[in-house]
């Protein structure tokens, strides 16, 4: 007899149950990470079809703002940790309240979810950060008016909530389109993080995860290339220069025990003339970490579900001299990188990742990482597979 | 609204389905390799909780004996390979005749399925293996008495079909005990194959991946330490002379070639005085090539998914100088070494592998593999973690 088994049932074995908010590409990951490990995940999805549900060997719907879903999650599993920031504090704070486990906690990861709150916390930690304004809802123009007299009209505005990849994020080139950005987001209670535009020399990105005894791992800092906001491609450890390299690694941990962060955070940063400065950080595994699954002792997503399970943390050692990472997006003409799996696979040591999504003109497909003793070579190799499945190259040149 | 995802239904996206008879832990790594390229898979399993149930997003239940269930796989999927030999050849010659996929294809895998046909089919092909004798059900024990007559009473007698890890091998001690071994599995049925024992210097295993297209990849031969059948522990690439690893690669891939294989394959081969023997092969990916999953470029997981569904193959190079891989065996306490994944995870770099089966004393539970520079200093951790997860250690001293 043939009957389809129950795969969506919980097992009995195995060490514990993790679930996920959000089902992803990085829920993806994770979830590829946690079957070596036998680590059981359930995520939380918002509907089928979701990258992480076409891997899940269990999947509950709902969303991350609907409490009842929470605690059904809560209900399932012994610890929380997130795919993305854009959840509900407060259901959190309950769940917490109640005796869940969620890594990392609702009181860092506010940091994660609110631009404004991080500005302000990482100012009071002294940690070196563009110039910026918090404009709340009801709060009067004239103060932007005043920041923007102070840094020139070369500022940024963003949504303090709900931003990703480049949205929620505003390039005003008058006072009259900044006011307009402003009116429209305290519109909708968002409240405005407005901050000097500064001159860029070049995007880092340092990498740590932290465990729950507040032990810590550094992997080595990244050199990113960002296009529109979205992450193009990264080298480890590009042509950083190691004193800078270390430094971004440094205030990467310093964020981290501050904030009393649990699991993987990346922080993107900018090298100005006036050195290094934050841009933005995320507590969960990040794009410009996907190299440490080839490239790494311990990939970033084997290391956050040690973090939140409350094992040890592994070496975060590079795998080879050279590592580049480069996105897949989907080609303009809206064809399918998965039709050309055999011409890119033909690419030596093409390490590839699809994450099941439909295709879509400059969607987030994939990415593809390789490996080697020398850094154009490696980044070379990483844009013959992605031109292979079709995508295009906006990243700078090596 | 919080409804259980249909996560056994097929997805629509990706490239093709492949389904795999058997869900055993091989089939689980395959799932684990499956992923990143956005393959879908279906496991035909026996029953619920077998290692790959457990991490499959879609699993049929049946056995592979049963012409409905193998029918409903092959409905399901676009092309059907294999966890095991344990499967039925008239299904799938049947199925193939109606046009199913199979890769391995039943022309192959009889080798893989019969030690009598593989050995008689090596023979044919100037194989060198230990001498051999086929008694089929029906024939006569003098056959048996003149062979021993010959060889020595030291001798294998093997169940043609059904064995694995060691079972459906025997070491009779006297010519009655032999006689004793031969009837029974006569009475089952099973041919007898009959094999000298011979005097090893040191186990090794070559493995192949092989194209639809006949392309070819060899990974480095491995020194291997079996113990009453069962692999202990592999050593990529050991001290093995370059040339005898070499040989050993090319008897793999002349074997590949004369067989029609498409997919992976493992040949377990003997070193004696006389030069390199061949013992056993097997169709699949092998306890052998597990090091191949962080110590090789392209895994022998990949590779074989690869292969099956046509696509490119990927590189063999090794990533690191030595590479050490040790089985996890069930405490003989009884205890569950996922109990002590804390400690095992402690020791640097060691790469944890729990298939997800129930602990009992001696049973594989998983593997743990080492990389680094220097062999005995890789094996030493390998069995640090395997000795912090409560498994004994029987396998040789480095």
């Amino acid at each position: 007899m043939l009957t389809p088994a129950k795969a969506s049932e919980p097992s009995t074995q195995g060490l514990k149950t993790l679930g996920i908010v959000g089902a992803g590409q990085l829920a993806r990951m994770l979830i590829e990470a946690a079957s070596p490990l036998d680590i059981k995940i359930v995520v939380l999805a918002e509907a089928n079809g979701e990258p992480a549900t076409l891997v899940a060997s269990r999947t509950m719907l709902g969303l991350p703002s609907d409490p009842k879903a929470m605690a059904a999650l809560a209900e399932a599993c012994d610890v929380i940790t997130f795919d993305h920031e854009l959840v509900d504090l407060e259901i959190l704070s309950r769940l917490e309240a109640e005796g869940t486990a969620i890594h990392p906690p609702s009181s860092a990861l506010r940091y994660a979810c609110n631009k404004a709150a991080m500005r302000a916390k990482l100012s009071e930690a002294a940690i070196a950060c563009p110039r910026f304004l918090v404009l709340e809802p009801g709060q009067d123009f004239s103060l932007a008016e005043d920041f923007a007299s102070m840094v020139g009209l070369a500022l940024v505005a963003k949504a303090a909530t709900g931003g990703y990849d480049g949205r929620g994020v505003f390039m005003p080139e008058s006072l009259d389109e900044l006011r307009q950005i402003i009116d429209e987001l305290h519109e909708e209670k968002i409240t405005v993080l407005l901050e000097e535009r500064v001159a860029i020399k070049r995007e880092l990105a340092a990498l740590v995860v932290r465990g729950m005894d507040g032990s810590l791992v550094t992997w080595p800092t990244v050199e990113t290339v960002q296009i529109n906001g979205m992450c193009q491609q990264v080298e480890a450890p590009g042509d950083l220069p190691d004193a800078l390299r270390e430094h971004a690694g440094r205030i990467a941990a310093e964020i981290a025990h501050a904030l009393g962060l649990v699991g993987v955070m990346a922080v993107e940063l900018f090298e100005t003339e006036d050195g290094l400065l934050v841009n933005e950080l995320a507590m969960r595994p990040h794009n410009t970490g996907h190299w440490t699954i080839e490239g790494a002792v311990t990939s970033q997503f084997e290391n956050h579900l040690r973090a939140v399970l409350g094992l040890s943390l592994g070496s975060s050692e590079m795998t080879a001299a050279a590592v580049a990472m480069v996105n897949l997006l989907g080609p303009e003409d809206g064809s399918d990188p998965r039709d050309r799996l055999h011409e890119a696979l033909a690419i030596s040591g093409a390490h590839l990742h699809l994450y099941g999504k439909a295709a879509r003109p400059g969607r987030k497909l994939g990415h593809v990482t390789t490996l080697g003793s020398e850094r154009h070579e490696v980044l070379e190799r990483a844009w013959q597979a992605s031109s292979a499945l079709g995508t295009q190259r906006k990243g700078a040149q090596p």
